[in-house]
């Protein structure tokens, strides 16, 4: 059944998802927040919808730019390229961005009769981002569900598998990461360097999957 | 201590909290969603915070008007002004907004860093919007705090209070109602019919204080 709504990039995590679920999927939306790397990243985000014939919403949230503070906002050069220690890394976390972005996205599932809102929260972002992690998607499932007439779910499969399981799943589903989208910095190549870039480096490797990915380096 | 935002529509209730935690309060946040009565209502909660000299900022959010179904989002003729049944009420419902603004506040807390979202809620909403009721509260507050790194708390303390109780408190304050604006409909008067309006009447009336709103009829 067709009644699901996901949050969708157009990084590895969201595309394996959006193939995993398609069957399921009646509508999927990016949020473009005015991040470096989200012109990017939403080329691959429609191209796969389209693709799979799944109705697709870019959703520009302009306040974010504007008036939330994130490495991630800014410029290229403001993102970590060397120093990992997680001071550094915590300066590309845009805040509270998961609970934004499910929020509007329930809002439309009950505005669409809809049932549920599907996020790609892994295991990998525990650390850094404390809207990624299993206890807050478990309550935030429980405020969306109070919150709404139709008790809209939250299904976040990923939250505790790694992005390297991610990546596993994606080649049997068939997908070419390499027409998806991670770097922090933005550029129409990868910079092959940025925190991201490295995690799906180290990934794809991991799981034994060539990486066709054009680097910069 | 100035370290909360607080969520203010430039009705009633939200203009009663802002007057009695000003001195708490360091930014005013009011979202123009697309509704009838935005334009109406923000003239009031511009004028409140300059009158005392509170930061206030309008943040548009389109995608409510263009993605959300709601009696609210449409014309003023889909407001209902005669049957007051729950089922015709719930038309007005506009999905998961006070999530949304609640999410949207605080990552704007977090970015300035500020420690607390205030939100005016209060009894009477309980039985029509599920994203009024003490239990969404609670529950959006655990997961706010368990989504942020300064573990932003959300304060709602008129969630048991009933308009009337409000309309005391903001008579004691000083605050002139007729510079606060509720009707559903939107026009520059008030229609005095539809269902917020009776209520404005009907708790400034129980509450023995003048109302000096001019209503259409």
């Amino acid at each position: 059944m067709k009644d699901s709504v996901i949050v969708l990039s157009g990084g590895m995590d969201s595309t394996t998802m959006l193939y995993e679920y398609k069957d399921n999927i009646a509508l999927a939306i990016t949020f473009d927040y005015g991040s470096i790397q989200n012109a990017e990243e939403q080329i691959f985000a429609s191209l796969h919808c389209r693709k799979l014939s799944i109705q697709h919403l870019i959703i520009p949230l302009d306040f974010m730019h504007k008036y939330f503070k994130s490495a991630l906002l800014s410029s290229p050069e403001d993102i970590p390229t060397i120093n990992y220690d997680e001071e550094n890394m915590k300066s590309t976390v845009v805040p509270f961005r998961n609970g934004i972005m499910l929020s509007i996205a329930c809002g439309i599932a009950e505005s669409n009769n809809l049932n549920r809102v599907l996020i790609a929260n892994h295991s990998g972002d525990h650390s850094i981002y404390p809207d990624c992690r299993p206890e807050f998607i478990e309550s935030i499932a429980k405020t969306i569900s109070l919150g709404t007439y139709r008790n809209i779910e939250v299904f976040a499969p990923y939250t505790n598998l790694s992005k390297k399981k991610i990546a596993e799943k994606g080649n049997f589903l068939g997908i070419d990461y390499s027409e998806t989208y991670s770097c922090y910095k933005g550029g129409r190549l990868h910079c092959g360097k940025c925190a991201t870039c490295r995690e799906r480096r180290e990934a794809l490797l991991m799981a034994g999957i060539p990486d066709n990915t054009k680097y910069e380096e």
